[in-house]
């Protein structure tokens, strides 16, 4: 069912235009044609894409966050992500996110997938890269205004919180799952 | 490490003000103040939340769709999803959006968990739901300006397409992974 990219459903873009330009949030306003041939509108968020980290340690813990999430007005627990800067390769970003928000570093780094959160109406992309080994001599180098609580846990209590709505950011939901199915794999 | 709504991370409102009003997106610009007492922007979008439904049939396939996302330039494989409506229970939206885009309906229903997908920059949540032994007459109520592709796929399938990446939207990542754990704990 998968198909390319010449898709009989395809909208082709007949006008676009910045429709709102913040210090963070860059938004379109696009008109497209369907398939039908007749027009809609298309609003959307055009983003840079992002690097999530899964960083463990050698005793197989996970490095994680806790950070408090504005839109939302809580805190939430997280892998460590970041933007990709302009002209910076995913891994590099990873490696200084991962360093910049917990300190720790090093380790053999894995690309394992890459997903989409927002689909109908953000182009963002996140990377998602394993971490084994990574250590940490207890420096990191948040920026300025980043406030973010490192702490380490176990699989399986990360997956308990899980199952009990404690965790619900889609990206560390992914990671958490996808490593279980990786260790169950090895096992 | 879960911590409750009053957060030592917390930041508070003190300016909020609409950035930009479009036919679908809301965007708001705060200024907030963090833990250290220094003041900082925050964009974001307001989002009325989401249904995420995952069809299964009596035979334990599954219910899916292909669908054109502009922002991203290209199809992908979901489950049926939509927005809540002004008033409407998640419950209803989802049999709604169910039957809407599918034709699909009935069955048992049952909410699995509550994700949110895009923390650092809208509000939204997207509520899952399994409905199980859905049946379908063959007809469905498209709203005006939708296309999609409606088809059946059996769980092994649809996770072979998520490990070589052809399935890459987070939600639906989520709704086939923690299928897959029911299904495990259930064999």
């Amino acid at each position: 069912m998968p198909r390319g990219k010449e898709s009989d459903l395809a909208e082709h873009t007949v006008a676009t235009r910045e429709a709102y330009r913040g210090a963070f949030l860059d938004v379109r306003d696009d008109t497209v044609r369907l398939p039908d041939g007749s027009a809609a509108k298309r609003e959307w968020i055009r983003h840079p894409g992002a690097v999530m980290i899964i960083p463990v340690l050698d005793d197989g813990d996970l490095v994680m966050e806790r950070q408090y999430r504005y839109p939302l007005e809580r805190d939430f627990i997280e892998f460590p992500a970041g933007k990709i800067d302009p002209g910076e390769t995913p891994l590099a970003t990873g490696q200084r996110e991962l360093f910049e928000e917990t300190g720790y570093q090093g380790g053999r780094w894995r690309h394992l997938t890459t997903v989409h959160p927002v689909i109908s109406y953000s182009n963002e992309r996140i990377e998602i890269y394993l971490a084994e080994g990574v250590v940490s001599e207890g420096r990191r180098a948040l920026d300025e205004g980043e406030f973010l609580e490192v702490f380490t846990v176990g699989l399986p209590q990360a997956l308990e919180w899980l199952e009990q709505g404690l965790i619900t950011d889609t990206k560390t939901v992914i990671g958490l799952l996808w490593l279980d199915r990786l260790r169950m794999r090895r096992a």
